[in-house]
């Protein structure tokens, strides 16, 4: 039998867009990987009829519910009310959350308590405390009807080590029962209705227990595989059988296989070859360095970056000839090449991968429209270069997917060159 | 009358938590900015019953509702087959959906249209069509016993560009009545519950159309004035009062007003002593250059980052003498301070910042705990520097709260500095 689980995340701030939910992403993962699966994700007010409505809904759904936020100290933090409100009981002091709240407090470097502080010591008389080591408000666990509801505090790295070392661990014992195993495929080449046509017979084919889901990237499409059922080990072997089928209907389109992102397939293939890389940043304005070295260990290939905004840091750091930039102008292949050369020969990598364009909303100083840009990856003789015209996206997308497809050409260029 | 909106997401990739779900943050500051309150986002899997019960649910609180996600051509897609359950009409085909299918398909360079992308152009018979110019999924309109359902894609550029051009002025000309004024108050250097004290008799008499909100950062706190009425030069001014008696109670604490990302204060205060900066990196990796590009007009002062992974890039790029690594390690104050002052002379900048420090999961080379990491800023004569120690801290974590507080530290500098 399937266990699922529904989340609930409270907050203002939520609402009028000003944080982007990441908590609920995040313990989703973790519930999965137990087996568990999430039934639906709600984001509620800082409001009392609106987190009540959220606890009966999701307890109708699900053995498990796990709430975020609304647990600080200050007046717009109302979940524990309401928490009161559902369970028909009072908030009682409970001494071990005030010493921690004291402990965080002398580590801290802060005077003495305040009101305020010692009123996150006060829990609903029917939950149970979870300590939260990193912050001053605590977690809660409440067994309903059999059933439980957890309450979490939204900061999100205290979350992540309560979900992490707490809250998975508890939910394993005694939730555990089916196992769920995910696979991607990462498919590159073929619009995603060609590819649905060509996978059709396969697709039906399918057994009940795997599922299949197709989630178009800009210029990839990942193909997510689900199984669920008892025994871990025979899901893995039946995704494994399925994926053989694939290939002989669309091996040719397959670039990755449970690659995760395109940062660690760069990780891989680049190891694979024991190669080091640099970058050469204009318009992505450092966010290749950030995603290779969001990677962890990526300091085994990744040396160092120049992001190189202006035309004097091109000529004076990465070497780009001014003449060069004045026939070509800065957003031309001539000078990516010449950005991606100098790059390897100031960080000393066996590759490097430049880029340069207009991220816009202003047009850029040569007049080129927003949107175009040069990548160019070379491991200092050999040279794949290549354009894109992305004039809809805005700066941040466009930082974005130009940084993507720049990772797709190093694994290009690493894939098809012998280096 | 406040006018109120509901938003949902279709797709197993946010219950799976292999997508953080961007999109309703996005719809939620827009609908906010024409005085539409969302009452609560609900993230939903590709089953029929789940959609069917999500609209119900929605249409019951709120007058407009967005649904996003599910018209893919795949057979995961079922949103428009759930909407003909919904609505009880069936699907029609609609002539202008597949001569935008097909002119896409032409810009895109693919051949002829398969049976599935001519599903696309099917639409539920009750909806109303909204091109999408941008994608083959079409935007759909259904009025719906005098409140509004739209369903857009998900594919983010793609839901970006109809909110703005073709959503958001549609509603504005029905609904917009109340408007909606968001003030923020970035405070620092008091815990939250010290200030809520601090605040709390101004904040008890505040006139009942302005909410309060605590955001705290890790080592910040924003607070967020939300103001609702009918005439939005009333609201500004009511907020600008309110302002002024914050500050006569806790002006000492305010760092910035309206600010926005710390990117942009940073930018702010730049261009106010026409100061230009560049980044030296180890750690963070290029995040505090994306961070700063990050930021339109962001040219005016950033010139370029020298990510410096490795010791031997310190040292030939940036200049770190390696008597002085070996002396005091790479993660220390005068490593650092020697990055920064590095970084001016290649960069040709006002001033710079730099990282050195150890993200994890790994130990670093010099045997330095996981969490260390050393910030500094100089204009080549006085510097500012300081550590700080995040061991519980994830990787992405690490170097995003990293990267936030070096930013701080730029503001520290330029304020506290005559330059």
């Amino acid at each position: 039998m399937k266990v699922t689980a529904s989340l609930v995340t409270i907050g203002d701030e939520l609402l009028i867009g000003q944080i982007v939910d990441t908590n609920s992403a995040y313990i989703a993962k973790a519930l999965n990987r137990i087996g568990v699966e999430v039934q639906e994700i709600l984001s509620v007010k800082d409001e009392q009829a609106s987190i009540i409505e959220a606890i009966e809904r999701s307890l109708s759904f699900s053995p498990i519910v796990i709430m975020t936020g609304g647990l600080g100290p200050t007046k717009d933090d109302i979940t524990k009310a309401a928490l009161c409100e559902y369970l028909h009981c009072d908030l009682v002091q409970e001494p071990s959350v005030l010493e921690n709240i004291k402990h965080l407090f002398v580590q801290r470097g802060y005077k003495e308590l305040n009101n305020l502080n010692q009123d996150q010591a006060l829990v609903p008389q029917k939950s149970m405390v979870i300590q939260n080591k990193l912050g001053t408000a605590p977690c809660l666990w409440t067994e309903v009807e059999g059933k439980v509801l957890i309450n979490l505090p939204g900061v999100p790295f205290e979350m992540k080590q309560l979900i992490d070392h707490e809250i998975i661990p508890r939910l394993k014992q005694t939730y555990q029962q089916s196992a769920i195993v995910h696979h991607d495929l990462l498919v590159s080449g073929i619009p995603e209705s060609d590819l649905a046509i060509l996978l059709e017979d396969w697709e039906n084919n399918l057994p009940d227990f795997i599922h299949l889901a197709y989630l178009p990237n800009r210029a990839s499409i990942d193909l997510r595989f689900s199984a669920v059922g008892e025994h871990r080990e025979e899901l893995i072997k039946a995704i494994e059988e399925q994926i053989g089928l694939f290939k002989q209907v669309a091996g040719q389109y397959l670039v990755a296989e449970n690659s995760g992102s395109i940062a660690q397939i760069v990780g891989e293939v680049l190891n694979q070859k024991d190669l080091t890389i640099a970058t050469a940043e204009s318009c992505t304005g450092g966010h290749i360095a950030h995603l290779l070295t969001s990677v962890s260990g990526s300091s085994a290939y990744f040396k160092g970056s120049v992001v190189a905004y202006t035309a004097d840091v091109k000529e004076k750091v990465l070497n780009v000839s001014p003449a060069l930039i004045e026939e070509k102008t800065v957003v031309s292949r001539e000078v990516a090449e010449q950005m991606a050369i100098g790059a390897i020969a100031v960080l000393g990598t066996s590759i490097a991968v430049s880029t340069t364009g207009v991220a816009g909303p202003n047009k850029g100083e040569d007049g080129k429209d927003i949107g175009t840009v040069w990548v160019a990856v070379t491991n200092g003789q050999q040279m794949l270069s290549k354009t894109y015209f992305y004039p809809y996206l805005d700066r941040e997308d466009f930082i974005k997917i130009v940084s993507q497809n720049a990772l797709g050409l190093v694994v290009e260029f690493v894939k098809s060159h012998s280096l």
